[in-house]
């Protein structure tokens, strides 16, 4: 059975184990393959090859719900459930996710992207089972980096109660995005490292013949282990406290070992936790060896491990370094990150000043109330964190942060349209969620100079500063412009129409603006940086003389700059937005930018059809 | 030395035995005085006396950081901290805050609201402390049904990793605004009960005796316990797996006993927890009987604990029970709240279908997905949290709910002006935080009719939908209205103006358009109880009859409901509305609501004044 022939997960049901040995390695082979191409998550994935198949071969999907937290390991899954043939299309416009998606097979029981909501998703499905009278299997695979977030302890908390099954599976690769951090990781670790990964002892046998209907058939699937009293370290302290009965850790590369503890525990009528250890990497030995740089990656050669297309330093990092320089003379400075220290530019930071960065792991909401305290306790924190996830942290800014004006300074990195990864990754919310908070300042600089001016301004203010800004900005011919919050940069002169807009974006309206030009139309481009405040005086000034405005943003229309401009100009009696472009109202799919771009019109040929339009009207 | 020569805690400090039990009981009367005329909460600040004036002896505020996480409790810290003078003004505008907040006072150390944010924040003050190289105390009182929030097990994961002090002193009394819920929660329970709540021992001796520069000389403190083994049950388990050295419990009432602990401990290099029991109510017997009754209370009769002034039920409680009613034949209709069932109006659902109610404890980011998995399976969840707590799921409500299109009901109560408990009550942010997110519907009822139309309506429809509600809906002489999304009912006709609003406020409106037609102008009253979507065609009609309009809403304007008719008409080249009404940016205090409208010029003279103005320009 070759893994092309694989439609629905019941064929894997009948393999042997040198078959499903087989099968592995064609599924690590698809995935190396189609992540150095497309680009994704791989060693994630790879690490998840043989507990997917476990799963598939013990649950009947989609009757029995699997809910995968976060969906970093959901390729297997995927290759195993329909989606093999068109899996070369992975995270390209209208192909494949890269995250599971209810919308794109009935085996995805529930879209995650997000991290740690696995549990409670379960959870749910497993209550509404049980109100429903129906009797199917329920099982959440959560990996250890998820189990920092809060939602994964109130979920517990809640599921501890539970009198029906309901199955977590921990799928512990000692890892997070980065090296994961915390206490409870702690523990994980210490008693992973006692044994190393692949020689860890099943010492199971004891506790599963206490289970009832579960006997002393699986005595030899388990070995003895010496460090029982590590094991129960874990087992009787964390997950019992909260309800759950223990099991672990036992090999997640073991396809045989897996089935039977699934089989056992499969209808026990109370919450179990399955504490599975798994290599991140598994099988493709650059991962193995580092599995943080592979964990979500660019396009690459197999061979080399080098990245397809060369890209420089991200705009975070260019920040990430800027405030590294300015922290050595501003003791007041410090770094807050959630699990995402490397991505978002403060590696250097963290080598500088180990003791002034704070890594909470995933756990937004602790990282934003962390920082409000040491505001309050007279620092200076800079909260990095990209800005769908800090969407977790909503009422943390209103209430912990503004509403005390703290001065805390939130770096909002992946704003705007993040492609590939699609719906869950995006920043398009970060304008409304924010502006409508009182004492908030929000900011999108047009470049790495804009960048650190906003960086500096905010380390002055006494109040709260968002400052968002996309993976990499494009180079922009321009003059060098001193930043200020309320007073906008003319990047072009035009007497026809006014095109405000900030951040990445501002490139596609400049290129707009030429096109426009071919056709006579005199389009001036504003870089409208401060996003919140807006500059009053500008747009009475253009309003005055007659300039249509067009707003343009690469973020939902609704509630947005543009929305911002319409309600100033309402509130003061000026003309409104001749044209507001944006994305209207339906979530963006995964897909490079460019081709998301051109679907909303908001390329430059799209911008310069509606700025044309709005003039001629 | 009386409670009203108090001025700082300083006093405190040099008083005897004797004194301090004369004081304690002054401050209950105080407090029972107080929130008997003002209103506040009760029975959480009635079970904290003792434990305060602990506090303040051992530690040297405001140089020491006490966090009282909610603040539910700061009401003896208050008395203790020079506002025993004003106290008397506990809620009124202008008077002293119902929470700590900093702008009052330096001895509040951080302004709470929302529960569970305290670790996190005197975490950042520690960790701030030992940046700039200070030595004072960091104390983080939290009481135990707080502890279901994710936050504090974020932070408790975090903390665990410090390697200088950090006291967190576990206000257990057994509740948490309803009774507790969880696995946790019933463990803490078993033990309390184990021992009631007066006979708790102190077994502490031993464990202290492991702490260096702690002695043998507390041994005269604690007494042996008979249970030791329960103790280890909590010591050994969630606490410690999390990092902290665990002691208790003890008991919450005795003074000197919790001295010495707090004295012992305050310098220890790690974080530890204290476990303090104490009773809710205590010392006022019907508090003590009918804690939850008496947890945040309008003003009452100390003799009889009758309300000064008879509320009907609250709106939420007539939603509660029309969907009780409906779940009768909907067997699909089941109900998630946070910590508040009776309090969002529930309380009957839950008696008559327990199966179908979960209440999920303080633990909002949950209770949404739990919801969103519920739906996914095949269930119609309604889920009844105070809107400003809902603040806390933007997220989920986010990527869990709007992304799948899952029918989510939101019913969020309190929604406007929430009148004395402030600015982390007031509900004032729940239409620019959902409006923008894909799928979402909103909706405002006027009246109880419509509320359940809205009811039934979101009980059909294959998405998510919020209703926002106050607590309580003025009367409305108005006919009977068939709700539809997206169509807007006329009150009252006029020429001249109209005026678009929604629920509680809609009343305001009238009786302006009363004092207006006094002035010859004739205002047309519209209920906009479709927030999202707007009545598109119903603007267009105003706009086309070139009749001026006039949003009003008990809402920040910035991203409002005004600001998206602005916005709609901008996109459709519509004029704008002449004049926007509602709160500007900047947080909106305690007070009454009455009061606060007047300040905001959104009750009837203030609306009236603003259209009138519109009108003539």
């Amino acid at each position: 059975m070759k893994l092309s022939n694989i439609q629905s997960p019941s064929a894997v049901k009948a393999l042997s184990e040198q078959e499903l040995k087989k099968l592995a390695g064609e599924i690590r082979e698809e995935i190396i393959r189609t992540v150095s191409e497309n680009g994704g998550h791989l060693a994630s994935n790879l690490g998840a090859v043989e507990l997917t198949i476990a799963l598939h071969r013990v649950f009947d999907c989609p009757v029995d719900k699997i809910v995968f937290d976060v969906g970093h390991q959901c390729y297997p899954h995927k290759l195993l459930t329909g989606r093999g043939q068109a899996f070369s299309t992975l995270r390209q416009l209208d192909g494949v996710c890269g995250f599971p998606r209810r919308e794109e097979s009935e085996y995805d029981a529930f879209n995650t992207g997000h991290a740690s909501t696995a549990i409670s998703a379960a959870l749910g499905m497993a209550r509404a089972r049980d109100m429903r009278g129906e009797k199917h299997c329920v099982v959440a695979v959560v990996g250890d980096g998820a189990l920092t977030g809060g939602m994964c302890y109130e979920a517990l908390n809640d599921a501890g109660n539970l009198k029906t099954p309901f199955m977590l599976v921990l799928n512990d690769n000692g890892m997070s995005i980065s090296r994961n951090v915390g206490a409870l990781s702690r523990q994980l670790t210490r008693l992973r490292i006692s044994r190393g990964w692949l020689g860890v002892k099943k010492n199971l046998a004891e506790a599963l013949r206490k289970v009832p209907g579960v006997g002393e058939n699986l005595h030899d699937a388990f070995q003895k282990t010496k460090n029982s009293i590590r094991n129960a370290f874990i087992r009787d302290k964390f997950f019992t406290a909260l309800g759950f009965q223990y099991f672990g850790p036992i090999d997640g590369h073991d396809i045989a070992g897996l089935e039977k503890v699934f089989r056992s525990l499969k209808n026990v009528d109370h919450p179990v936790v399955i504490h599975v250890v798994t290599k991140k990497g598994c099988g493709f030995d650059q991962a193995e060896e580092a599995p943080e740089k592979y964990h979500g990656v660019a396009p690459f050669y197999i061979e080399t491990g080098r990245s397809r297309s060369e890209s420089g330093p991200s705009v975070g990092t260019v920040g990430g370094n800027y405030i590294t320089e300015l922290a050595e003379s501003r003791k007041d400075i410090c770094v807050v990150t959630a699990a995402m220290t490397e991505s978002t530019g403060f590696g250097a930071f963290h080598k500088r000043f180990p003791d002034r960065l704070f890594d909470v792991g995933i756990a937004e909401e602790h990282a934003v109330t962390l920082a409000a305290g040491m505001a309050a306790g007279g620092m200076r924190p800079i909260v990095a964190i990209y800005e769908t996830f800090l969407q977790r942290a909503f009422d943390q800014i209103t209430v912990d942060v503004c509403l005390q004006n703290l001065p805390v300074c939130f770096l909002m990195d992946r704003a705007g349209i993040g492609g590939e990864d699609g719906a869950t990754h995006h920043g398009l919310l970060g304008v409304s969620m924010l502006r409508s908070i009182p004492n908030m300042t929000v900011f999108a600089p047009r470049c790495e100079d804009e960048l650190k001016a906003m960086i500096r301004w905010a380390l002055t203010h006494n109040g709260p500063c968002a400052i968002r800004y996309p993976r990499s900005l494009p180079p922009m011919d321009a003059p060098h412009h001193d930043f200020r919050p309320g007073e906008w940069e003319e990047l072009c002169k035009g007497k026809d129409a006014a095109i405000l807009a900030s951040s990445t974006i501002l490139a596609e309206c400049l290129e707009a603006a030429k096109l426009l030009s071919k056709e006579g139309i005199e389009a001036r481009v504003i870089n409208a940086s401060s996003v919140c405040p807006l500059d009053e005086k500008c747009i009475q000034h253009l309003v005055k003389k007659n300039i249509p405005v067009c707003t343009v943003e690469e973020h939902y229309l609704s509630g947005g700059f543009g929305s911002a401009v319409a309600e100033y100009c309402a509130k003061n009696h000026l003309t409104a937005p001749a044209v507001m472009i944006g994305i209207p109202g339906a979530f963006v799919p995964h897909g490079s930018r460019k081709l998301l771009l051109q679907r909303y019109g908001l390329d430059a040929e799209g911008i310069a059809r509606q700025v044309k339009k709005a003039v001629k009207q």
